[in-house]
């Protein structure tokens, strides 16, 4: 009788691309090796393109740095953002991977209350393979974990849940928080794990963080777009914001659903807050504005697809935005120059088998 | 110099009622003496009045069976459900207090992840007296907890919050499930602790379990009605799920919260599912038109008491969901008698110092 084989496959080894922005050498992956190792990385390098960034020996990666966008992406480079962690979305535009995971360098490997090491990308890969539940709220949260199941009073028509399209990871020790909250409460650390997964609920907003990060790049690729910020730009720190408003209103639209909660990381340095509130003042005033807006986007039906749903939004963005800013006209600018980015990175089947389509990822170094 | 005294006053020791309904004698009680001997309980007794349901020595409460029931209401005493626990509304209606706990005779008293006993009370209390945030989703949960805050990217316009109506507690072991999924997990357990307080967004709906739940009675008392359920009734099972609706729906109207999460209780004793199947089967497929119809449910803006919005929510029930059974006819002209039974028993100040009201309550014990 054949005996199975001991040897565990890692989970959609070869359908999942890990993403990390950085600036740096990428020391903190040693950490990661037990759980990223199997993985192929798509490293984007922000800043000067002549630094040299080192990976640790054995990891599978390729590496871009700002010659690289500019090359790949010709005049279209301009949508990606330069010296600000927002560039990791030229990295969901070259993966060719169904699902993504996205991290940033100062993230570690956390331990659950048992002292367990946590693999945060096997939880996302659970998250992201198990459906969400927008239109009814569980009261014992994520009901298709073991042990938990739909409430008495759920409907049972809304039980199969909808896919899932974004798994939205949180953060131990350092807490995300603005600049005022930073400086308010310097000191303040999450020391709370809660042993929970939950779908946000279908018409509600949040504020999403592209620290910990994991979406369906088919389901949802095209809206994870982190906008315009950083070098040259009015604001920072928004562009995970931005992408998490745009994805919700697109999910929302389309029937997606998007989780958060489990898993965490260990967040370990936070940043200075004074630079942050440079970055950051212009957006805390604004988004004042911008959370209305996209509470009250409705998308038309015709809008079918992510793409067609992200032109939609980029109208709507340079009608009813303009006059918080010009720096929005500019930005529904770059939301259609990053769609055209998209569909020529990743032309449909369909698309194809009927153009020549010329090789286009040509990056600096790739150790496989 | 004064020293402060080491007594410590239970928190609205003198503001809030413990609303119990039973069949048999309390000696669950007994367990949670320490957290409920400083309150005053109100225990309405289910089913045949000549019973005598036995209360531990040492509690204030008022207990009110049939009689009592019929005594005070009259005519009005039919839309007090009878054989069911729907009956624990009265005691809402009969209490003069701003504050409502309501939990059953089988809940016990819970252990956190440290061994510690949990004090469900304090915790509902703490939720009641702390803001909801219903507009915008706050991922490290609870902002006004110690050691959490509103994470970055949440509009600081939406940090006050709006006033809490309702605190809805979770349970250990026993999870409260439909008896489809009781049949078909009869072993599974809820032991799952998750340490988390959490506002339910505003146009989410969720299924309000009425087992250990609190709510502030001067900002949603009226529409905290159990419908008609039980004896003579077409389905059981589904009186803390129906008041759950209407509350949501009138909460989101009204701009107040609604939490769930802690406190946990210890479930003891999971209930028949075969007798369950038989109460909630109709309720099971009605529910598949009332949750769209709760959904759809927008109120004029001329309700601006909970009142007017309870009374125009039964205008409507008559009026969309007759046609799924008559029953629904029945239950909103019980939810108009609900309302002026409620405004007999509960005149506005104003009605008060104009109106000679006569004494109305005359519990058959009373310990104080």
């Amino acid at each position: 009788m054949a005996t199975p084989s001991s040897q565990i496959v890692p989970p959609l080894k070869d359908e999942l691309d890990i993403v990390i922005p950085t600036i740096r050498n990428l020391d903190f992956l040693e950490m990661w090796r037990p759980f990223f190792e199997p993985y192929h990385l798509i490293i984007v390098q922000d800043g000067d393109p002549s630094r040299t960034v080192r990976v640790p020996d054995g990891f599978d990666y390729e590496l871009y740095n700002r010659n690289d966008v500019n090359n790949i992406l010709g005049p279209k480079a301009s949508c990606i953002s330069f010296k600000d962690s927002a560039c990791r979305c030229f990295g969901f535009l070259v993966s060719k991977k169904k699902y993504i995971y996205t991290i940033d360098d100062d993230c570690f490997v956390a331990k659950d209350p048992s002292g367990k090491e946590i693999n945060a990308l096997s939880q996302h890969i659970r998250n992201l393979l198990t459906p969400s539940t927008p239109l009814f709220f569980n009261t014992l949260y994520d009901p298709y974990r073991e042990g938990a199941d739909f409430v008495r009073g759920y409907p049972f028509s809304f039980r199969e849940g909808v896919p899932t399209a974004i798994s939205h990871g949180l953060w131990l020790n350092i807490p995300d928080y603005d600049a005022p909250t930073q400086l308010v409460k310097p000191l303040e650390r999450n020391t709370r794990y809660v042993d929970a997964v939950l779908t946000i609920p279908k018409g509600t907003l949040f504020p999403m963080c592209g620290m910990n990060l994991g979406f369906n790049r088919e389901l949802i690729g095209p809206a994870m777009y982190f906008g315009l910020m950083g070098d040259g730009q009015p604001i920072g720190r928004y562009d995970d914001m931005w992408a998490g408003w745009c994805c919700k209103v697109i999910c929302d639209h389309l029937g997606l659903g998007v989780k958060t909660g489990l898993p965490y990381i260990w967040h370990s340095k936070a940043s200075n807050p004074f630079v942050n509130l440079k970055k950051e003042y212009k957006g805390i005033y604004w988004q004042e504005e911008l959370i209305p807006f996209f509470q009250s986007v409705v998308l038309p039906k015709e809008c079918t697809t992510v793409q067609k749903c992200y032109l939609e939004l980029s109208k709507l963005v340079n009608e009813k935005l303009a006059h918080v800013d010009p720096y929005f006209q500019k930005l529904a600018d770059a939301m259609v120059t990053w769609i055209d980015a998209w569909d020529e990175l990743n032309p449909t089947q369909e698309a194809q088998s009927t153009t020549n389509v010329k090789s286009i990822k040509e990056p600096s170094s790739n150790l496989k």
